[in-house]
């Protein structure tokens, strides 16, 4: 066991670190006064659109995407991107997408990647790669429990050489903005089928007559709209080419499940990197701001929240990197509980050391001022994505007291 | 000890609840739809106006207002408006102010009649209990620990007649909105003075010269504005006549003191709604989604959110109602530490029964689709409205642990 | 609603209160001595034989026991026997027992008052009212999940004129004693009859041929051989006569639901009277307690805990007076979700507070110096006493999630 | 980053585990037994000697110590050494002193190794290593706050070419056992030297005249005497030879500081494997035992528990291993903060856990029928040894908020 980083993970880490540095937190406030200035305003902002073109001279693009057999990626393994995704999430409005590393589009490439045939990749993975349109993904559904698969009510029938979709998806993340031009969705083709044989999954242009934009959704009361917000979507009617079926007829639990594992782990690296920006920001403010006598960080409650806010992420990182390097080495199935594990806590932690620096930023920490209120949004929206916390730990708990080994788990 | 509500505590609860029932939750759709259709709107909504006429013809008026010395008044005590209070809770949006009960505009009439002098209380006491106008009270200030109000920055200075005020304040609750025509302004009139004499507290009409109006500020994405919104506010020279001053000079810290005790008890009373309306709504998803073969009452996990939030509930509206006594047969000053004890515990209490109900509703529980999210944003607002959680424990637990008696304090 | 307690209270508890502090603390140091020289013995030490005298001479005697129907008791309502019962948690090896109000025998003694027979009463009743022998209850059992009455494997049948017990019991408290004269022994007397009715209670003395003292238990390390110690019982074809029946055949399920709601109230008052206990020794302990430049009580963590355990005490402590209020003016089973409430909410903020108390004290908070560990495994006992704390939550989260109110059950 | 375990590292866990599985455990009613039949009895029970035997036969002996220049040790690094140390903790009254691996003989080893003349290391160090003799260290001292070395009232006094001692410890662990012949005191030689040069160590005999073995400590209820118990000790005029003094004069606090990394960490290690025991007991009684109409597994909240467990463990042993990593790479005191990590997060966290398994236990998870209730008061004390909890939380605390790094810590 060798807990030191090899150098071309220390390498690349040092380059998202300076770029985040000198080009990434500079241009926060940039993004900030460019949403104010253009309200009715979902897609990308100028600000990401040169700092993508920076990245792209830097070598820091598509890193997510691990080299494969398609051809595509070149980008590296999950135990490498994790220092570089974590950098990312430490200013998470502008890093993931100036690196082309943010989700949805991360989970969709790596779809196409490997599930697409050669028509599909080129019309969309290629795009996608060089950041010239955005996508969505199009699973959970507004009237059903969305992480149970065997519930979802949008139905994709065959007619003659066209697919025809209909149902109602939301928290489309993405979709509102106009670059987003394919949304990817999950649809039962066979509702009586095997219970993990029922879902297909579909590749539908955004401009496909039948598709409405329904209405954007809030979380907690942000609209994300410079990452092109979530959108609820009613298809009706909805038909597409033959050719736009993603993977075979009755594959879509299957794509869906091994889209989840890496999107799981690329949030949970993120997750991290919002938690240490929260420190930072502490550090500053316990200095700085004075009550009562003296400086913040004379307070014992403060350093308790900074000890266990650093055990938390000492502890929890290496556990999203030995995940990391099991999907490495051992594939993303034998890394299940692995997944599940970090899934359910990391974005609880992160969720509490995000209410302590609010809280050690008073009113401050709830405005817009600093990124913490929004950082919290989006952890606490980590706990729902891809299923609440809840079923992942029932799974897991289930796993850990069989008595025998369930299949395909290591205990 | 009886644990029994007299009959007037009754009388008005139902009428409460009656009214609730029948005509503001019907109305929280309408208010959405009246927020949507007017983006850049701070004023009141018409559908507040209407209900405001409906509680004024139910007898559900200005309860919050005990009765008093200064001939104004006429609600409830404390005891007895806490039901009532409570029940406001259930639809923070739109029933206290429809009931002319709710924040910052309660804790502005209480100064006004206690402090007021005759002119002062027909100037703005009587339009403020008729609804006619609303007002904003300017305490928090962006840089300094207001938690600590020997450290306030704003500077009242007498020039002939007049009282000059020049600083920067935020937080300022209602001040958005263009119907807010009063400012309570606290600032120092004398910064050398004893720790606790330098503040006084003056009267600022917001149309007075020299007032600016700098930017709403946003908690968590929400800028609530159909209740005014937060305004950071910049007073350069603004001058008011020598008879605006609330109070004597150097009275500021014990006016505010005086402000905090019942809105603090206030809070906590609302909050509790809050969680029972979150309850009502988990009652209706655990039965009504069903997951995994069947509906979500089932999960033990479930199970045990319910329990802890009754049981959370229950204790701490107790407490609230003893402090609520205690207020009125002892006055405030002697209920400080259970006013400190309500502070703490309430809003963290409520905060995770929110956080339980958000999980149950899944990704729904984020959006403006269920009150939650927002609910959420306003609990935890109220861990840091009037100071910090942490201020208000360890000044207790000083309390508790002292050897002696703390002077005004019962152990 | 009027939180003053009346005179009556008041002055029962002032009673209590001095004996307290003039008898029963001092007697401490006392019992440790008893008990130390004298290893090998399990009986009712002098220093309480001695207390005991004194209680009666001062009326404390029986107060556990409300007036009823049989005649006996002449005790206090369970209001106003709540302050009393809390102070006697605070030195709960001594005070219970010195006012003869110790667990298990005053659930016993209800029973026999409640449910007894003239002769039943005369033969057992009046020497536990008067204290000349102790009782143990007979209803856990080692291999069985106790909190489901259905899985009781004892079996009593009818043979002539006797009734026949063959089982296997554990955690009889006082049992280990050889002035526990009388075991109330549930077993099954219709394993086949409907679920709630199988059940039979019987009377046992314990020098009955065939009950076997197997061994004592320890609960973290303590064996309790002050109070008895916790047996496991072995019954062997135990002959007891006809008459020796409480209540008729079938009642057991009932007449064990009758002793629970009381116990669990009382379980819970002196759980309270434990953590006041702690809050003392915390607050002399972080005045003495010098370390790092300053006595403890400076450290923001200390005054944490402190302000903590003194909200969790005060917001429980009303809703237990308010289900013995509800007891009281509405019955035992009226109160049902309140008596779940307490019993799963106030032995876990006990633990809590008692882990915080030995947190302070350092290492010689876990030794027998002080009361602190012992009170600990008191309070988690408690968390397993009559039920586990999950199945008491389990239903009262049933029961609030419920569409329509269970029967017996006010929302 | 690599986080497969070398070839050495597997062969010795796998040796471990087959000596636990086919010797120890087996052996754990053996030793209650003993116990049980020797109630005066504080030494070494036949049962550990026969282990013991096996062990060294096995290559299991002594592997806590590192090579070094001292010529002696031969075992392993940290980081291969942990996986056997968790093992040992499965079994913890048993498996680590099987293997010669227990405290406080442990660390004394380390210090007589480290910092012992060639005479102290033939006179104590080869009899410990050969388990001939065991030892204790004496540093706790009962009137004053251990954590503040400073504090420390021990007095040693230079008279001629002997020491003189006197003072009073406790919590000598082992002391009671009469087969430990060795006392390492920590004592003040210069009370008015710089605050970290003011103490020094000392070997002393424990059959040296003064030396009075005052009582046994009990843990909760437990005197811990298959271990030697936990002994408070007076020393009066206790006279040495000058040469018996460890390190120089004045090396007291470093030595001391020197002794405790390692022993947090193997505390923290051997924990682990508590928590692991209670899992494996959680997975027997989730299934075997059935409630209200299915097996326990079956629960909702056991399964969060058992997903809770092991989210926790897997994350805290990864950051036990990097500590681990860390001492073997760069040094004891370049892995100072994660030192100070692991010995706040772990104990915290098996408690935990055990406090679950417990409950799941029911009743019988108290008493001495299964060694939950035993290893929570060794996990709940480990909170307390070396310091509470909270010193460490702090300095931790402290360090992450400084602005500039800390002297000798990395951030």
């Amino acid at each position: 066991m060798d807990f030191r980083p090899d150098e071309m993970t220390v390498a690349f880490a040092d380059e998202a670190r300076a770029f985040l540095d000198e080009h990434v937190l500079p241009a926060e406030p940039v993004l900030a006064k460019q949403i104010e200035d253009g309200p009715g305003d979902w897609t990308v902002r100028p600000v990401v659109r040169a700092l993508q073109e920076t990245a792209q001279e830097r070598g820091l693009w598509n890193l997510f995407l691990p080299p494969g057999p398609h051809g595509y990626g070149g980008g590296l393994s999950n135990l490498r991107y994790a220092p570089v995704a974590e950098l990312t999430g430490r200013s998470p409005r502008l890093a993931p997408a100036a690196m082309n590393c943010a989700a949805p589009d991360t989970g969709n490439m790596e779809l196409l990647a490997h599930f697409g045939t050669a028509e599909q990749r080129e019309a969309w993975l290629e795009p996608l790669l060089e950041a010239r349109l955005r996508s969505a993904f199009c699973m959970t559904e507004p009237g059903t429990a969305s992480s149970d698969a065997s519930q979802i009510g949008t139905r994709i029938h065959r007619d003659g050489g066209e697919w025809v979709v209909n149902g109602r998806k939301w928290f489309a993340t993405g979709a509102m903005n106009p670059d987003c031009k394919l949304l990817i969705v999950m649809g039962k083709t066979d509702p009586n089928g095997p219970r993990h044989r029922q879902q297909s999954m579909l590749l539908v242009p955004r401009d496909t007559p039948g598709v409405h934009i329904i209405r954007p959704l809030t979380v907690f009361g942000y609209d994300d709209r410079d990452h092109g917000g979530h959108a609820e979507i009613l298809f009706e009617d909805v038909r597409v080419p033959a050719a736009n079926l993603l993977g075979g007829e009755g594959d879509g639990f299957a794509i869906a499940q091994a889209r989840l594992g890496p999107g799981r782990i690329h949030h949970c690296m993120r997750a991290l990197g919002m938690a240490e920006r929260a420190l930072d920001l502490m550090r500053g403010r316990a200095n700085d701001r004075v009550a009562f006598g003296g400086p913040l960080v004379r307070q014992g409650v403060v350093r308790e929240w900074a000890a266990d806010a650093r055990v938390e992420i000492e502890a929890l990182r290496l556990l999203v990197l030995k995940t990391a390097w099991l999907m490495d080495t051992a594939g993303n199935r034998a890394a299940m509980k692995e997944i599940q594990a970090i899934k359910v806590a990391v974005p609880r932690a992160v969720q509490r050391i995000l209410d302590h620096a609010i809280q050690l930023f008073g009113a401050a920490g709830l405005t817009g001022d600093h990124p913490l209120a929004e950082m919290f949004a989006a952890a606490r929206s980590l706990r729902l994505a891809d299923g609440p916390d809840e079923v992942h730990a029932a799974a897991l708990g289930k796993t850990e007291l069989a008595l025998e080994p369930l299949e395909g788990v290591a205990r």
